[in-house]
C-alpha cells in the first residue's frame, strides 16, 4: 500500500491518477489533494478518496469548501503555504506533481525536501530549476519519475541499459493542432481552433503549447535535467500519430522506443508503481490496425518556439525560467484573445532578448527570473497593437 | 578481453562477428573457428585472427587446409567430433553459434555443457530441443543471448522490465521476397526470385525461409523457449521495412520496441558484450528520412508455414524438430529445383501429419525425430511429380 499526495488533483493528470487509485484500492491510499479553483470536483474527490488534508489556491474557495464538507474528517488549507503543507505531509511516500505551470515549483521542491519520491507531470519545475531540483533530489534520496508521455517513454527505454551508452534521446512530437497550416493561416488562428489537439485530451495551456511546439521546447529542457543529457544529444521528431512516445538511441545504433495508444494512465501508473506494471484494463495498441506510422523533421520556420527551448538551454542559468514565464503570459493572452497566435513566439523571444540571465543558486533565483519575465511579457503583450 | 569461439565463421553471422572482433581488438580474442566447406575464407580468417583450433565439416577439406596452413600454429580438426571439440575449448567464455540448420544443435549443446555463454544466431537448436537447451543452460549457469534480430529486439525490450508483467511478444516479419505475390504467382516462383530479400542480406536457406514465412514459424518456436512464454502470447506482425525488429507488450499496455537499420552487427555485438554497448560506427536510423513504417497482419492463406510453427508448439515434444527437418529438406529441394515453391509447405505439412511425436528426454530423441523427418520429407519430395 503506497500513500500518495496529488498536487493538482482536479486536472487531467490528477483525475487520471485517481482513476488508477480507484482501480487498485489495495495498492494506493490518498493522504492529500490540492486544487486550483474547481471546488466542485475537489469536494467529490474528498468524498470518494477521503484524504486527511486538502488545499485550494484561494481563501474564499477554501471557506466555501469547508462549509460543504462540514462533518467530513478533512483539514482544508489554502494558499501557497497550504499547498506546500499538503506536499509535505509526513505519511506520504510519493507526490504526483500535476499542477499546471510555474505554480508547481514551490510545492514540488517542498515534497522533495521532505524525502518523497516524485511522479512529475508538471514540466515547469524542471524547466525553471532543473539543476536545483536534481541536486535536492540527490541530497534527499528522492527519485523523480517522469509522467509526461515522452519522458516516461525515455525513462522506460533507459531502464536496464547503461546511461553512458546513450547516443541520442529522440522526443516525438505530434505537431499539435496546427501542423498542416501555412504561416499565413497561422496568423489568423483562433484559440478555439488551436485547442483541437489531434491525439491527446489535455488542459488548455498545454494544448496551446502543443500547437506552438513550445511544449516540445519545454520538454527538451525537462529531458536535459531529468536524464542528465546535454541538449546537443536531444532531438525532436514529428510523429503525427503519437504512437511512438519517444526513443533512445545507443552507441551501437540500436534504438529502444516505448509505444502505446495515447492514454496517460499508462505512464502515470508506471511512475506510481515502478518497476512493476499494473494490469490496466485498457485497449491494446494494434499496429496492424493503425497501419502506418509517419515521421518528419520539425519546421522551425513556422514553429520557432522549439528552437527557443534549445536556445534557453545553451544560454543556461535563469533563461529557461524566463522563457517559461513569458510563455505562460503569452499563452494566457492568446486564450483571452489579447494577442495573435504568431505573437506568442514574439513575446517569448523579446522577453528572452531582454533577460540578463544569472546562475540559479537557490529557489529564489528561479522565482525572481520568473517574476521578472512575467512583468516583461505582460508589458510586451500590452504594447502590441490590438 | 573476452575469448570467443565462432561456430560457422564463414557465413553471414560469422563474418559479421569477426568484423566486430576486428573493430575492437582490445575487447575480444578468438580461440576457435568452425566452417562447413569454405576453406578459402577460413584460411583467410586463420591468418587474421590466429585461432588456436579450427574445424571443418569434411576430412578432405581439413587435409587441404592443413597443407595451406603449414607453418601456422593452428590445430585443424574435422567432422562432427572436431566441431564439437572446438565448441568445448576450455579457454573460451562465449560461443557464437552460427552454424546453419540442425547441424548446430550438437556443438551448441556441447558448448553449454562446458559452461560457455551462448550468442545464439542458429535458431534450429532452440526449435529442435528448446526445453532441453534451457534445462542444460540452467544446470551449467549459462546464459543464452539471442542474436537473431527479432529475438535480440525482444531481449533488449525485456531487460529492466519484469517478465511476469509481459502480456505479449510481437515478432515483426518483413514478409520476405514474395509478400506481394498472389497465390497463382507463388506457384511459379523460381529460387532466384525467392532469394531477393527486400531488407536483409543473408544465406540462401534463411532467405527462402523468409519467403515462405517458415522463418517466422521457427522464430515463434525459438521465442517460446528463449523467453519461456507460451505460444498463445506470441504474435507476428508484418512490417515490410524491417525497422522495428520486434516488440514486447506489458500488462499496462505499454509496448517497448527495439529499432534500427538492418545490420546484424548491432544484435551480435550486444550479445557479445551485454549489458554494455559497443560504439559501432554504423549509419544511424533517421526515421524522418525513412518517413513511414507500415504494418499488417500475416496472410496464412498464401503463407501457411507460419501457422505450422504454432501448430508444432501446440503439439509439442518432437514435432518442432520434425517440422524443422522437413523444412530443411524441402528448401534444399526447392533450391535444387526439385520441387515448386508452394510444395515446400506441402512437404512439411505431410511430414508433420505422418510424425508420431514423443517427449524429448535427451538429445537423441530430438536427433531421432530429425532423422526420421528428413527421410520422410525426402521420400515425399521424390514422390512429387516433376
Amino acid at each position: 500500500m503506497k500513500t500518495l499526495i496529488i498536487l493538482g488533483s482536479t486536472g487531467s493528470i490528477g483525475t487520471n491518477t485517481l482513476d488508477i487509485v480507484q482501480r487498485f484500492p489495495e495498492e494506493f491510499r490518498v493522504a492529500g489533494l490540492t486544487a486550483g479553483n474547481n471546488i466542485d470536483k475537489l469536494e467529490e474527490q474528498i468524498r470518494i478518496f477521503k484524504p486527511r488534508v486538502v488545499a485550494v489556491s484561494n481563501d474564499a474557495a477554501a471557506a466555501t469548501l469547508r462549509q460543504r464538507c462540514a462533518g467530513i474528517p478533512v483539514d482544508i488549507l489554502s494558499g501557497e503555504k497550504g499547498i506546500a503543507a499538503v506536499a509535505s505531509l509526513p505519511e506520504a511516500e510519493m507526490v504526483i506533481s500535476a499542477i499546471v505551470g510555474a505554480a508547481g515549483l514551490v510545492p514540488t521542491l517542498a515534497a522533495i525536501r521532505t524525502g518523497k519520491h516524485i511522479a512529475l507531470a508538471n514540466k515547469e519545475p524542471m524547466v525553471m530549476a532543473g539543476k536545483l531540483m536534481q541536486e535536492e533530489a540527490r541530497k534527499h534520496g528522492v527519485t523523480i519519475f517522469p509522467v509526461d508521455s515522452e519522458h516516461s517513454a525515455i525513462f522506460q527505454s533507459l531502464v536496464g541499459h547503461r546511461l553512458q551508452d546513450v547516443r541520442r534521446l529522440i522526443l516525438t512530437a505530434s505537431g499539435g493542432a496546427l501542423w498542416t497550416m501555412t504561416k499565413e493561416q497561422l496568423r489568423d488562428v483562433t484559440p478555439e481552433r488551436a485547442l483541437q489537439h489531434p491525439n491527446w485530451k489535455m488542459g488548455a495551456k498545454i494544448t496551446i503549447d502543443s500547437a506552438t511546439l513550445m511544449n516540445k521546447g519545454l520538454e527538451v529542457v525537462e529531458a536535459r535535467w531529468l536524464f542528465d543529457i546535454p541538449e546537443s544529444r536531444i532531438e525532436v521528431l514529428v510523429h503525427r500519430e503519437s504512437i511512438i512516445h519517444s526513443l533512445v538511441e545507443y552507441e551501437d545504433r540500436s534504438m529502444i522506443a516505448q509505444l502505446g495508444l495515447p492514454d496517460m494512465r499508462t505512464p502515470i501508473s508506471y511512475a506510481m508503481r515502478y518497476p512493476e506494471r499494473l494490469p490496466l484494463d485498457l485497449p491494446s495498441l494494434d499496429l496492424a490496425e493503425v497501419g502506418r506510422l509517419t515521421f518528419c523533421k520539425p519546421d522551425h520556420e513556422r514553429f520557432p518556439c522549439l528552437q527557443l527551448g534549445y536556445e534557453s538551454l545553451r544560454i543556461g542559468g535563469t533563461m529557461p525560467a524566463a522563457m517559461n514565464a513569458a510563455n505562460e503570459i503569452a499563452v494566457e493572452a492568446f486564450l483571452q484573445k489579447g494577442i495573435r497566435f504568431l505573437e506568442i513566439a514574439e513575446v517569448i523571444r523579446q522577453t528572452m532578448d531582454a533577460h540578463a540571465p544569472k546562475e540559479i543558486r537557490s529557489l529564489e533565483d528561479a522565482l525572481d527570473a520568473d517574476r521578472w519575465a512575467r512583468d516583461k511579457a505582460e508589458s510586451l503583450v500590452h504594447a502590441l497593437p490590438r
